[in-house]
């Protein structure tokens, strides 16, 4: 089945219209009528090949929503007409012990990433920029029917890439919980870390989203551009989520933890880390955090559904993807885009 | 009351006999009779400076086992006669919120550690190559009488640094354990993860302490100068104690992490970490540990008691000591120099 998509052809080529392949619906597949498709900074990563080499032409897209099309034989999980999201992956082993754990992220075989990647029978993934995509049923998710479809999308990655470490090291009512940097992924970590009852601190580098934090659930804001804040809130923290990909002063972060207190890079900065082995005597953890498995990924909706939290979201049309790359690299979207896949082809 | 000692007069001097002033007995102190201390290598690093500049004389010593000879009149919890023994440290505020969850080591005004330091009465401490003691009975362990006193003295700090990260991350029955390093922590941390009945795996440079450490307790011993180790041994381990203080390739180590898994330096290398974010995405912790709270000591001691767990050491008399610093840092001794005090004075 072909299918109208918008791929890029080369590394750092704009993406362009097209029509890509879609496979035939096997007896534990779905059929996804994709409404929309969110767009996550790793899109354009992958698409300028900051990433390495990829398979191009790339179809991007890892925020997938839309409603079930079709099922295969042996799908008792999804149903004709149900709201259904894709996240990151769309494969795994299921037999490794990270599988069995609920870990496909980090299958031993290589868990199959939604786009770019290699599916298990060998077909080259592509992802949600697109009007139709099929997937094992396994890896699909079930959207509650009370969240908003456009503002759902980025809960797949976005959701679920600050969801895991909350959960992962205890945000809750008593935990004081700091964000580090307020952008798609900073913005889902306040909503949620609030909705879990935490204390949550944004650290930002300037004033200036400090209205907006507080009104999506910040208790506190502080600009990191003021070297006071860093001993303002020494020993303060006991869960800090790292958003930014950029390289940090990672020990002026540490210390701002308190004795247990975890540090957890969500984006994988582009540089070593340079650490001061002092700063971690007090059993502060240091560590990082990939998206998240199927299982906590459906925990993780119905927590959203529960408490109405969605994404703070621009609903674009497909030809306005290359200029919200631009917008996404200048910092200037308040919080995610999403395409609205009904506008291609 | 002066009592003997031997003490360092400056900055790499060796170590010779004096004598010290101990405090009067105050209401909730314990006098302590010693007859036993271990010797650390964080003693040796004191008294020559190599930890900044220090309150000389110096007496060191920081795993003291004795006999109590006289109590203060408020003191309930230990009886003339009884068994004790103090660890590294020896008072802290007992108010902030790491004292009230007994991690007095985090103590916010400054733990007062057992030489060398600023004691809350404003005298300086001074350890356990004397004769005597005065302590606050909060900081005074009871010592099981069914381990032996000379070999129970490395429990106070080798013990309890060791005890401390295996508990707090969940060494027992189905975790791999690696021990990083077979000196005075590591001998300890293989003894007590095996009684926690982890699996257990040491690391050493070389082979030559196989054998060592299997009669300790480890399944199996690899040798890090082996590339091989590092190949065949990644996403191997839940948790590993790193008690190498020397800088180490901290990546390839993190390397050899499952998922959750947790590498914890118990030791302080004296260089900056180099860090890749990328082997800390499958939720990898770099975390560390110093020492433990008083009771997590205590319940460390009871673990011995059950276990039958003591340190293997040499004793020596006290004109040893400057010898037997010169073959800790030629790593010389399975594991540990224990002083018999009663050679001082």
């Amino acid at each position: 089945m072909r299918v109208p998509a918008y791929a890029a052809s080369a590394a750092g080529q704009p993406l362009r219209p097209t029509t890509i392949e879609r496979r035939a619906v096997g007896p534990n597949d779905v059929l996804i009528d994709i409404t929309h498709a969110g767009i996550c900074h790793s899109d354009i990563h992958t698409v300028r090949g900051e990433w390495g080499p990829q398979p191009f032409p790339v179809v991007p897209g890892h925020e997938i929503i839309g409603v079930v099309a079709e099922v295969g034989a042996d799908v008792t999980r999804h149903r004709t007409g149900d709201r259904v999201g894709v996240g990151c992956m769309v494969n795994s082993c299921r037999e490794c012990v990270h599988c069995r754990n609920g870990n496909e992220q980090y299958c031993l075989k290589g868990a199959a990433f939604t786009y770019a990647a290699t599916d298990v029978d060998g077909t080259t993934t592509q992802g949600g920029y697109a009007t139709h995509v099929v997937v094992d049923a396994d890896f699909v998710l079930a959207v509650p029917e009370n969240l908003d479809p456009a503002a759902a999308a980025p809960l797949l990655c976005a959701g679920i890439t600050t969801y895991a470490p909350l959960r992962r090291w205890g945000a809750g009512p008593g935990r004081k919980v700091a964000v580090v940097g307020l952008g798609g992924l900073g913005h889902m970590a306040v909503k949620l870390a609030h909705a879990m009852g935490a204390e949550v601190t944004v650290l930002s580098q300037s004033l200036k989203k400090r209205e907006d934090a507080l009104r999506l659930g910040a208790d506190h804001y502080h600009a990191t551009s003021d070297p006071d804040t860093f001993d303002e809130l020494a020993g303060r923290f006991d869960l800090m989520i790292n958003t930014v990909s950029a390289d940090l002063d990672i020990n002026a972060y540490l210390g701002l933890l308190t004795v247990d207190g975890a540090l957890v890079n969500v984006g994988v900065p582009p540089g070593d880390m340079t650490v001061a082995p002092s700063l971690l005597g007090a059993r502060r953890t240091l560590t990082g955090s990939m998206i998240g498995g199927i299982a906590l990924t459906q925990e993780m909706l119905a927590f959203c559904a529960e408490h109405g939290i969605v994404s703070d979201v621009e609903v674009i049309a497909a030809d306005r993807i290359n200029d919200a790359y631009e917008r996404v690299l200048a910092s200037d979207v308040r919080y995610r885009f999403v395409i609205d896949t009904s506008t291609i082809g």
